[in-house]
């Protein structure tokens, strides 16, 4: 019997769909999961697709595979992966690769990655974006883990990931947990892109009237603009889809309460951690929160009302589209912007040597996020100069400034007229600060100094400084005390 | 000899503070410090205080108290914290306490209070506001740990504590880490209470040319109006300060770059894990973090330009700087809120009884967001009723409702003139997104279930659903696959 390329373990949707990849590929592709039921199931169904090599156990698994021994497991983010781990680090041997392609924490991955080294196995840690189809069809892909694994591994992975004008949109990321890391960044971007939508929506319909069959068309438009996206195009769909039961707009009949699987809040942890000022993603994130309050809700609605009377004329309605689109590609921009930032902080302090350039390069198809933005990304980060941000890149800071005043007309729009916009808000507010000449952090400084002595810089002098504000208020070199 | 009520370890400032505190207030009080000289430099220079036992070993101090014995720990949070419970954990007996008065975090409380139950001993985390001041004459103090150990620590504790108007700022928060967390949360009030001042004044500044002489009496004034507070009052005294050196106001020869010692993020951090909305106190955390990035604001200025040119004219000068005020205290109460809400949640997911009025009660002298808005707050929810949200009470729903449309006002002149004021725009899109009756929440949902099968709940059926977007858009009751 031939023995396989590679051996899957974990035949849930995702699972199952990677390894029929792997075998319309025409890789050799071993089954494996804890419940027999799913391998037959998949052999039964899809078992003609390619070669395939069903197999009881995990010993079974590991024995069928040509070395080095590449093994993917896709099951529950969490113990479930530490669990499978366990069981098949004592049938491996030196040289051999575990592959986690499941929805993990980074610094799990970074844990077991150092556990496994220390065994001479290579742990993969890989991010794996575009759902059940693109694992299917073609997946985003972002593996970490050591760069001698991916010269085993990494030809596999490229050819069943999604393609980008010929390029395969998987390239080695970085060392241990940075492909988990760049998988969680980019769900933290796709929150806010899906939170901005929403304000967009929410902004067209509640200032100016526009129903969800006709915003279908409108973002239908935008598609073919440079918001060109999945996710602009998926809203066009959603908005466009009448609800069978009721013959309202299906957006009509949901419960507007948004749910969230966890890694919009690890990206802003990260973020925190890592001392980037992740705001947009994070009003994405509380966004969702809020719209989960229920009870909350309902009773500030009863308080404060929270009906909106649309006050855009008829006559102004095409200018007040075409500022929501240049707020919502310039709130667009900022946020990537600060997912990038986050990304070159979590760089250095982990110890990665990420290339912003291949990671936009990696979301240009397969995934969520994917849009032709990302490839305008790809090209400012691909020069030899890098910008210090994706906002003063050459390629986007004309069109900032062209958006600019739309993007204040809005984010003052929403304000006044009290529809949330708060990720078009924030997103302004964070541009505005960053090109501001002076920041009121100054004055924080101050307060600091006065009520806890943690002392203060001055613009015009080396060392650190403290005011002696409870006696004479002379100024003396400082040591902060706490 | 006589035996001390209560022994000390760790004599820095705040360690030495504290102990001074209690020998004043008649409590003989043990000394004890890792090195030996600040046990002396505390005795000389303030041993005639009150009843000091100097000693010099942790062998000495348990000896020398009376029991149940008292032990104060005041070290840098982390792991000197448990290196000193494990020495004096052998030299305890069944029913010492042991009192964590640090600034550590509260799952560490967690687990040290879990540890020590095991060996009969209490552990109080107990949460210490007001910096070196408060702690010799006054703090506002935020006792965890088991209800028992209170009855014997907390009489001292009240004794020593800062003082509204005949109650002590000293009551028993909740069981384990309830009042570190307490205490954390007040740090990020405190870090958007600091942001938003500061928001006031770049508006001020920026938009009416008001210098920091002149706002330092806008501000006093500010302080005989509900917006009465500790970091209100200080604010117009670093404004009010001209710097020796070069004549100019203190503010604007301080490097606007402020810092953080990670309280702030930890209680962003929390409102995350708990699911709460705390947008006010992540966007002044991010607003310190961006403050940092010199290199990157640098750039922006040179790229965008960052000037602003004062728009308000002296004629309608009066009317914007009551704007400005309307918006900071509507502002205020978001951020109050959205702290109670995360003390709510978390009190239901960590176990803890946290009882909101008392905890007000708490913060209304000695600590640093003293004010009289938390003598109103704590009258709000010492009612029977408790409001589901502070900005619903009948204390501050109608004040809300008056400071709307000028915090509208304000938020969106900022927008249009391109000054930051993230917290003030973030808190008004919270507001708005309460209140509204529908938010884009459903888009969300409607995208979920598109790219990834999440499914939806409907408004007008039980279970949840799932539209079969890749085929005949039929819909099927669902199965959330990820």
């Amino acid at each position: 019997m031939k023995l396989a390329d590679i051996g899957v373990t974990g035949l849930a949707v995702m699972g199952a769909n990677l390894a029929r990849n792997f075998a319309r590929n025409g890789y050799t592709v071993a089954l494996h999961n804890r419940s027999q039921e799913k391998t037959d199931a998949l052999m039964d169904a899809h078992g003609s697709e390619g070669d395939f090599v069903p197999t009881s156990t995990l010993e079974e698994l590991v024995a069928s595979l040509q070395r080095p021994r590449r093994v993917l497991i896709m099951v529950k983010a969490g113990n479930p992966v530490d669990q499978v781990i366990d069981q098949l680090v004592p049938l491996l041997e030196e040289g051999d690769i575990v592959i986690d392609a499941g929805n993990s924490h980074f610094e799990d991955t970074r844990r077991r990655e150092a556990h496994l080294a220390e065994k001479g196995l290579h742990f993969v840690g890989v991010g794996v974006s575009g759902g059940e189809e693109g694992a299917l069809n073609g997946p985003s892909i972002m593996p970490g883990g050591s760069r001698e694994s991916y010269d085993s591994l990494g030809p596999m992975l490229e050819t069943i990931a999604a393609d980008y004008e010929g390029d395969p949109c998987c390239h080695w990321v970085g060392t241990d947990g940075a492909g988990h890391f760049v998988k969680m960044v980019h769900n933290g971007i796709e929150y806010a892109d899906m939170q901005v939508i929403g304000e967009c929506f929410n902004l067209l319909r509640g200032a100016a009237g526009i129903e969800p069959a006709e915003q279908a068309k409108i973002f239908e438009e935008w598609n073919s603009t440079e918001l060109e996206s999945y996710l602009i195009e998926i809203t066009a769909r959603v908005l466009a889809h009448e609800d069978a039961r009721t013959g309202k707009p299906l957006v009509d009949v949901v419960v507007d309460a948004a749910g969230q699987k966890g890694t919009g809040r690890w990206t802003v942890v990260s973020g925190l951690e890592v001392g980037s000022p992740v705001s947009a993603i994070a009003e994405s994130v509380f966004a969702r929160a809020l719209s989960s309050q229920a009870d909350v809700r309902a009773a500030a609605r009863e308080a404060f009302g929270g009906d909106i009377t649309p006050d855009v004329s008829e006559g102004d309605k095409d200018a007040f589209i075409e500022d929501v689109r240049q707020a919502l590609y310039a709130t667009k921009l900022v946020s990537y912007a600060q997912g990038i930032d986050m990304l070159q902080l979590a760089a250095k302090q982990y110890g990665w040597d990420l290339d912003i350039a291949k990671i936009a390069s990696l979301w240009r198809a397969g995934c969520i996020i994917r849009a032709e933005l990302l490839d305008t990304i790809m090209k400012a980060y691909a020069e030899d100069a890098q910008p210090v941000s994706l906002l003063l890149a050459d390629e986007f800071r004309a069109s900032l400034e062209k958006a600019l005043p739309a993007w204040r007309r809005i984010v003052a729009h929403a304000a006044t007229t009290g529809i949330p916009a708060p990720v078009m808000a924030s997103s302004l507010a964070y541009f505005d600060a960053l090109r501001a000449g002076r920041l009121p952090a100054a004055l924080t400084q101050g307060l600091r100094d006065l009520f806890g002595a943690h002392t203060y810089l001055r613009i015009d002098a080396e060392g650190s400084f403290h005011t002696n504000w409870s006696g004479d208020l002379t100024e003396v070199v400082g040591v902060d005390t706490h």
